[in-house]
């Protein structure tokens, strides 16, 4: 097998994912598991790790880059977090020791903001891949998730950002409140999040009101679970994009994440007559980690 | 014991509340059981019942007049809704029969309106209880919990009304989200209130980047579970109320419910110079199904 050099890893609250990097920087394997921070004990993270990466490993000692929760407080090692504004390919890592010689652990801390108080964990190597790939990018990076965040970019810094909880509102109204029982199945119906995302964009105080009425239209008039979920969905990225205009209007956006969850915000800012640049997030997360391991190469010879 | 003339039941998704009443409208006893509509199957509900009120039955059938979810499609018989504008009060109740011959079952209906579509099950009979009463009253009845109901009442009828999910919203959000971290304990810093209720009452669109901020000002600065408790209740309530303006600015309004819930409303709307009348729940609620057994009883003669 073709000799690892470096593991790049994203370890969130829910997933840990690795990837196997090898001679100029080409992926040549890669792994994941449900081992997110938020499952783990501090003594469970060096185990759950060499579950995922043993057959990577040799002789010699394999550095592992790593960002995400793995560095909160309630992670492996805390990697205080930096504060704003700072270059995000730039942070020094804590490096603790571990068990296993054959493993050199390096974990890249988190960004926060003063006022407004805002933090991450993770992103910060996906806008640093956006700004490896393109230096001169002077815009605002949106990373559409379970907590999305808002960031703006200039001068290769991040010079302040935000976060909306839309993805774990979504998950927690359509699986755990009333809504439920009227938001079922896979199918979306885009002119209803179209016509959502215009109601509260337009008149954000109404979101309070409008949940509800997707269960009365459920229940009056039969509306289909396809049109339901697409009015939350439309109803919350409205809302969050009412939030966010300071960040996206009159500005350069990229959307990077999941495609079909990008096409929906995209869609969203398109209505707003904002194009949007996308990326897929596991390419931003790499470029983002190549880099942060090439500072730490340089720094160490 | 004193004879048992009727049983009133408020019986709603999660719990199953009950009262004897004797002559002239006295309650004799009252009795409560978890058996919510919400974990009920169709033949459960009658054993649920009479586990509650079998102390109250003699050798003649007792009338059992119930609202709430007992009359909703998933509930023990379905008595459909009633469109607005209507009297809360005169609604003719679903007469089921029962294999016990012990009681005589009224299941009264909820209401609905069309558009903006809403529904409504038991509020109603609190909507009659302020009728009953005071017949002149014109104005708003607010009666928060997991769904707020705002009500427009004129002229003894139900004109219009909406719906908020913000207990509901605000039970996930402290419960399962990841401000958990964040709102721990019972304190309540009623200024933090006052300041979050400010907040989303004049910039509803903050509420979608508000809400994380708890969370990373418990991350970055210690801020106690009191504060960010207090503070999530005021987002949330402030969001309510920029949504329910138009029913609240330049009205007369009557709050009923759980007092500490009550005392939070009338607090956040007093801060908009509205003074508010305010009940308790069960006292309306009994009021309006004490109205509904007299019309009963009227028809029957």
């Amino acid at each position: 097998m073709t000799q690892t050099h470096w593991i790049a890893v994203d370890w969130g609250t829910s997933q840990l994912r690795a990837w196997a990097i090898g001679a100029g920087g080409v992926v040549l394997d890669k792994a994941d598991s449900a081992d997110g921070m938020g499952g783990l004990k501090q003594a469970d993270f060096e185990p759950a790790l060499l579950r995922l990466v043993d057959p990577w490993l040799g002789d010699t000692p394999t550095p592992v880059v790593a960002c995400g929760m793995v560095g909160a407080k309630q992670g492996w090692v805390e990697a205080p977090y930096r504060p704003v504004p700072c270059k995000p390919g730039e942070a020094t890592p804590i490096t603790p020791a571990t068990q296993d010689s054959r493993i050199r652990l390096h974990i890249l801390p988190g960004i926060s903001q003063a006022s407004p108080a805002d933090v991450m964990r993770g992103e910060e190597m996906q806008t640093a891949g956006v700004i490896a790939d393109n230096p001169a990018f002077d815009g605002i990076l949106c990373l559409p998730g379970t907590h999305t965040k808002w960031i703006h970019i200039s001068a290769e810094e991040i010079v302040s950002f935000r976060t909306a909880m839309t993805g774990e509102l979504f998950a927690l109204l359509s699986q755990r409140s009333v809504l439920r029982h009227s938001v079922g199945g896979d199918d979306f119906d885009r002119d209803a999040f179209d016509s959502a995302v215009g109601e509260t964009l337009s008149r954000p105080e109404r979101l309070a009101q409008s949940l509800f009425t997707i269960r009365a239209e459920g229940l009056l008039r039969d509306q289909s679970g396809a049109i339901g979920r697409a009015r939350l969905s439309g109803l919350l990225i409205g809302a969050e994009l009412a939030a966010a205009k300071p960040y996206w209007l009159g500005q350069q956006v990229l959307i990077g994440g999941a495609p079909a969850l990008v096409a929906l915000y995209a869609r969203a800012l398109e209505t707003q007559g904002v194009q949007c640049l996308t990326r897929d997030s596991e390419t931003l997360t790499l470029a983002g980690l190549r880099l942060a391991h090439a500072k730490l190469t340089e720094a160490e010879t």
